[in-house]
């Protein structure tokens, strides 16, 4: 179906979809705009030395001891029972998390995360990074898969925004032929101007607004606060210098 | 979560997805626009006994001898060998199919179908005949999904703006919360006014035109066209009188 060169750009609404994408060709962005992907490239720009992202709230802690790591993580909107901090990027400015090692664990992104291990190569991906995950996809010339890690493997709006986002940004150097990201960059663009008004829309809003989190909403829907690239490397994510082919 | 006492109206947007949504306490609208679900209203609609699904063209074949039905599948866009007629609307006018058992192999649509048994009640949903669909699932006051049949279980334009179109027309007598049904809905108006444009996009639509069906997917396209209703009984297909609650 190709009708040119250029490589393939596409959208995997959920991880219960993404056995129907050729990861293993690909460069796959794990995207968990509310809050992991945002947090994480926050953390990274901030300074830390690395971020760790594990599935359960045990491994953290185990993690967390060995290499004396900031753990972090939370259930149900508090931080879990055993680990120190929470989700929220404005717990880790500079001052506090520089050169330290976050342990992080998130359900719906980190499960991607894992799934995603046959990629050419993992990034991730959200609002405040959006210039640094663009700019690298477009110097690579690789397939692309944006991943939205989802809630709970359910389509939610907030990934599919910046999935969109990125397509629309894009989507001039790659093959489009995914109505997945056709249906992604529609979003974007109806709620283009005002995302965080179209947000308000969304079942995941309604979730954290509940615990006062607007704020936190509002950064993760602004691009470039935290305008670097995490890269996953033998299960760390680092912020690194990208070769620009 | 839920603020009133609707019921619920959810968009599934894959067959893979399906598992995670209360089938047994819902009504499940089959979509499958291009064109299984336009083919069976329209058969119904112009007077077909019956339309029974079946999965292979293997099964289609035996139920058609068995009871002298019309045998209709394709795959790779010709008429399946062993079968005589192929998945267009056009080749059911009311002078070929009425009175007549129509027996339809379809993979995507058959599929879900199946995997939707355990619903409160079965229905096939599609362009031609949205209206009567939505003049059903308002009068009975249950939760709906609205599921759509997808390629080989991959997100598609057509089928989730038919979605999106049902959400836009009785939203008001539901509670939805589910970001699927915006993003269908978001999508749906985007395309208003020239659905069929819209759908130029699509990657099905690149398929489908190869062989020529332009005037196939227009027709999918249109609201009306064989406004009746199929409701799943017994393995089979049929168009009933609905009692208004």
């Amino acid at each position: 179906m190709t009708e040119s060169n250029k490589p393939s750009l596409e959208v995997c609404l959920s991880p219960a979809l993404l056995h129907l994408y050729d990861v293993k060709n690909s460069i796959v962005v794990i995207i968990d705009v509310l809050r992991a992907t945002s947090t994480i490239c926050t953390a990274l720009y901030n300074g830390a030395a690395r971020v760790i992202p594990v599935a359960t709230v045990e491994e953290c802690v185990n993690i967390g001891r060995a290499i004396d790591g900031i753990t972090a993580g939370e259930r149900d909107g508090k931080v879990a029972e055993g680990l120190v901090h929470g989700n929220s990027p404005f717990e880790y400015p500079r001052e506090f998390i520089e050169g330290k090692t976050l342990v992080l664990t998130t359900t719906n992104g980190t499960k991607l995360l894992h799934m995603a291990k046959d990629a050419i190569q993992i990034v991730t991906g959200s609002f405040p990074n959006i210039s640094a995950v663009c700019d690298y996809l477009v110097s690579q010339g690789q397939n692309v898969i944006l991943g939205c890690a989802a809630w709970k493997d359910r389509v939610n709006l907030e990934d599919t925004l910046f999935a969109g986002a990125v397509v629309s940004r894009i989507k001039s150097h790659f093959e489009v032929n995914c109505d997945s990201a056709l249906a992604a960059e529609t979003m974007y663009e109806a709620a283009q101007g005002d995302v965080f008004t179209f947000m308000k829309q969304a079942s995941h809003y309604k979730r954290l607004a509940k615990y006062g989190l607007e704020k936190d909403i509002q950064y993760c829907l602004t691009p470039d606060g935290a305008n670097v690239l995490p890269l996953f490397k033998n299960g760390e994510l680092v912020a690194e210098e990208v070769s620009v082919k």
